[in-house]
């Protein structure tokens, strides 16, 4: 599974709306004898490439993937048949389709004689590759992942407004190979007229990386002029975050990052809209300066939002927090 | 040498201001016989304690101290010639004593033939129970921790003020503890009047722990009528740091935590005043509120005060972060 997992990550952010799905075949004796991840769009799902890489040694053997194979004609033929036909006698996978459309391959598995195994390392995946595509198959709404950097005291930037860098150049990295495995990038007005962003995906040499993002523009006002997303952003004029993630969702797109400011962050969070917090803490004090969020729609402590800490790793000297609201 | 910071722990909070010295004897087969711990000034220091436990079983035995054996003939005599006279062979220490008038320690055994091994464990003692002593005899001040609990974002209250209880139960639990360790906790006028605190360290079921840290009021007004620290807290009537670690070395005082609200904070910050900051961050999100600190003498971000992170830990749902100012 752990390969399987692997190729999930390999093809994350090039396969929405559907699936990053890994899948791995093991032969009758074991052995791994054929590697797929998801191809975008209209192309095979992971365990078609990878029945394909196998050949004839799939017959009789086993499939590792990460999400329960489909049992639906959509685009391409049912996967769960296509094991049937490969001569697949056991299927192992991490998490269940929530997507009732395409679910119910397991029982198509079963009646042919295939023997599956459901659940194995689910907390792996359903955290990992596939987070972000089961809360939109559960919800129908892109899953958004608040990002922001601060210093230990929660500023964003110091009283004159500069923010260059409060993060650390390993962070910055870390962000910038995230950015490849995302659909999109959601910032606000202010932030386009404070900083100017690219909102690209980058490699340490400055060059872009394969996949990029859609950037996303929130705000009723024109993008000022000369601004670098000026002519690559997609502009939605309007602040409601669910009509955002709707015209997001109607593009395909199931994961998105927010890197906007403290505004549209509030905006968000008043909304109920983020499905989770990724903060960079950087061991710094500005003791002034904007903070992360503003207006959360708290006014007493009772009313906090919560939170539950799911990850705390040192990213070069800054914290990495992952964090997600309470349910 | 574990068991010997085991026992500087033990008496941490009792020895200010001298520093609170673990040792433990090995008998000449290297089993431990006698434990000991630094007593309240005027008593035996922790070798002669661990001697007497050892009896003549010190006799061509080793000591293990978490603090280079002192020279100076001061309330006691010194520690190396007690040792000699016990029939002491070989000495480890984990710190060297950066005090001129008591070092030396290390020569006076060599003289007499004890083979002496320094800086075993080293950052455990001088990270741990031996740090605010070896600021002070370096510094002359005391060591100033400054302790404060914040949501994510930030914030040390609601919009409203209602700040009751940002950290968990396990944390404030925790802080109770880390009291009953002190020499002294320092909070400003604001602190009173808003929260009213006593500042004792209590246990579980809200009983004083036997060692109580002395509360220390700074501000120029006089304590509210009724506060509860009217009678029981020193009032410095002063906002100068300097001034206030000067009033508290004078007393005796090594092992300080700040709990100030964020005026006090940033006034010890820009003084260049605070040797550790302890965080509390609760996964919790505020969105608006008071920040933990105010004014730390930052303008723009090159000149953010950088620390760095010497360990994060979970404290149940809380992270707990502890870092130092950069050098």
């Amino acid at each position: 599974m752990t390969l399987a997992i692997a190729e999930s990550e390999r093809v994350r952010g090039t396969t929405s709306p559907n699936p990053p799905v890994g899948c791995v075949i093991l032969d009758e004796g074991g052995d791994a004898v054929g590697f797929g991840g998801t191809q975008p769009v209209g192309g095979p799902h992971a365990e078609v490439m990878a029945l394909r890489a196998a050949g004839s040694k799939a017959r009789g053997g086993t499939a590792v993937v990460t999400l329960e194979p489909c049992a639906h004609h959509g685009r391409t033929p049912p996967c769960a048949e296509t094991l049937i036909e490969a001569g697949i006698k056991h299927v192992i996978h991490a998490t269940s389709d929530p997507n009732p459309k395409a679910a119910g391959g397991v029982e198509v598995l079963r009646a042919a004689g295939v023997t599956v195994e459901s659940g194995l390392m689910e907390q792996e995946v359903s955290r990992g590759p596939l987070r972000a595509w089961l809360h939109y198959a559960r919800t129908g709404r892109p899953h958004v992942t608040w990002k922001y950097a601060a210093s230990l005291d929660g500023r964003i930037a110091a009283r004159d407004g500069t923010s260059q860098w409060i993060s650390s150049e390993t962070s910055r990295k870390e962000v910038h190979g995230l950015r490849a495995k995302l659909d999109a990038i959601v910032v606000g007005m202010n932030t386009v007229r404070l900083d100017d962003p690219a909102l690209t995906a980058r490699d340490a040499g400055g060059m872009p990386l394969p996949h990029q993002p859609l950037p996303v523009v929130v705000g009723t006002s024109d993008l000022p002029e000369g601004a670098k997303l000026q002519h690559t952003a997609l502009h939605l004029r309007t602040h409601e975050p669910d009509a955002v993630l709707a015209a997001l969702a109607e593009r395909g797109v199931v994961d998105v990052v927010l890197e906007g400011g403290p505004t549209l962050a509030g905006a968000f969070w008043r909304a109920g809209r983020i499905d989770r917090v990724l903060a960079y803490i950087a061991p710094t004090l500005l003791g002034d300066g904007p903070a992360a969020v503003l207006d959360a729609g708290v006014s007493t402590i009772t009313d906090a939002v919560r939170l539950t800490v799911e990850d705390v790793t040192m990213s070069g000297p800054d914290l990495r927090i992952s964090a997600v609201p309470r349910t």
